[in-house]
């Protein structure tokens, strides 16, 4: 098996996480989270979006979130932005970093933004020059790579178009994402060999998994095995999706965490304090989370500890 | 991705599963169930234990199931037997197949049956000569081939020196277990290389996950990839085990069977039927089960025809 030494994990909790929550959280909760992430060892947390508050209510606090957070000296805080006004707030807040998005799948770009694909490009472009003169890197979400509740599979040469297009506007990193947890292993591995032919290497991809299934961790497997370094993740198995009915939240952070860190790949996490940031948040939430390693841990199991347990 | 075509499911539930449920199941509805599974596609399912019932309360009436299920005339219906006594009772039960066991680690087998893993062969010669003379095939269960709370990691030289005395007994087929689900992918390729090195192929092994720490169905992709084309699971994820703290039930059927299929590996399962088995004994035990497909059949989600589903 072929693996990489270390993995970037990017924590997308406190965005894609958060966003489909119907219980509202407090300012200082989303604060308290963030910087109990970034103290057990995530160095890439996407901290919010910078949408219209009418779009999505719960992080209409963007700002304050930004303004409040502890930053530690080496992580990246990043937020999601769908125009040139969120990417101007986004900058007023001196976010690290920036990410964009478009949809593999036509329709639900439509649904997601009322934009074509087309349309869309113009809009990216001008974010994307904009971050990138005031020095922010700016990252490319692509939803739907594996499939579209409107469109069903998605050719992959159209994902390709979309990569080709997204590096050319200057994006430093392409995340694939699963939006509705629809991926399988093998159209993983034909996705992720096709790229790999194309753009050279897997160096500037990442791979965003959502759970629904229960194959995120096997995808995620296959994307290490190709050359991926870099996973989304969101503590606890936080999140949803709102166009694909019981579609469930990303692939547990600490899960995978656990995974790697048990196949000698380096990821850097303190497994105490990932967990009692996931501890806190299901708190807030006041519901169960699905995370394996969340639930163990909360029956007294030493779980990253595989023999101290009897 | 190196794939068989078809894959051979074996469906422990009504053994594995049940035999830590807290809540008693009647005949009646064991009965029900197991006939449930026979007709979503199942062709070998391991229907209880014939052991006393003063050690296993849960399945003492291995008897009355096994007159009264219907027997569907491709399906394999098997029990697990721990000594002479269980395989009499087996056999005057007409089961078709019969499963012996030992555990990889010697302070594990000695708890669960008071004997050494010396003592133990012994038991299994008698109850393998005494099946096979009755025309019975036996399957060998290894327990805690990946690890076990008392005694940590198990070298893989002693996992192979089990293996061939069970060989050498007389078991047509070894079902390697990770019974406290501990194992990473890692491992499992390292094992089966082995494996598959010293035996020269892994035609006669399976693949036993526990899903405690969510790495089930990531292990079971190594192993399809290794060539191990045959798979214990219990529908809904039904199970534990009594030697670790949290440890859960076994990978759900479903979840694994959905994965195979989308790759295009022939179960032949009907799904629906299926869903409906899963549906069934979870309001016979009253409790939730973790399988992520049941989980979206409950919402309502078509989730095998993944595109109907908007």
């Amino acid at each position: 098996m072929n693996l990489p030494s270390r993995v970037i994990l990017k924590e997308v909790g406190p965005r894609d996480g958060l966003q489909h929550e119907k219980r509202s959280v407090s300012i200082a909760n989303k604060v308290t989270w963030i910087n109990m992430l970034s103290d057990s060892g995530l160095r890439y947390i996407e901290c919010s979006s910078f949408v219209s508050s009418s779009w999505i209510p719960a992080l209409s606090d963007a700002e304050e979130v930004f303004k409040q957070i502890k930053r530690h000296p080496d992580a990246i805080y990043c937020a999601l932005v769908p125009n040139v006004k969120g990417m101007e707030r986004a900058l007023a807040s001196n976010v690290d970093e920036l990410s964009v998005f478009i949809s593999a799948s036509g329709t639900h770009n439509r649904k997601n933004i009322n934009k074509s694909k087309q349309e869309t490009y113009p809009v990216l472009d001008k974010v994307i020059k904009g971050s990138l003169a005031e020095k922010k890197r700016v990252r490319g979400y692509i939803s739907m790579v594996f499939g579209c509740p409107y469109e069903g599979e998605i050719a992959i040469d159209e994902v390709k178009k979309i990569c080709e297009k997204l590096f050319h506007l200057g994006v430093y990193e392409i995340s694939l994402g699963d939006t509705i947890g629809i991926a399988h292993p093998k159209q993983v591995e034909r996705l992720l060999t096709e790229l790999k032919n194309y753009f050279g290497s897997l160096d500037n991809f990442a791979l965003h998994f959502h759970d629904t299934r229960g194959l995120g961790i096997a995808n995620s497997l296959v994307g290490l095995q190709a050359g991926i370094q870099t996973f989304d993740g969101s503590l606890g198995g936080l999140g949803g999706c709102p166009y694909a009915k019981g579609a469930s939240g990303n692939i547990a952070t600490e899960d995978l965490a656990f995974m790697l860190e048990q196949m000698g790949i380096a990821t850097f996490i303190q497994p105490e304090a990932l967990m009692n940031a996931a501890i806190f948040i299901e708190k807030v939430l006041n519901h169960n989370l699905p995370s394996h390693q969340l639930n163990l841990y909360k029956k007294g199991v030493d779980s990253w500890n595989l023999f101290a347990q009897k």
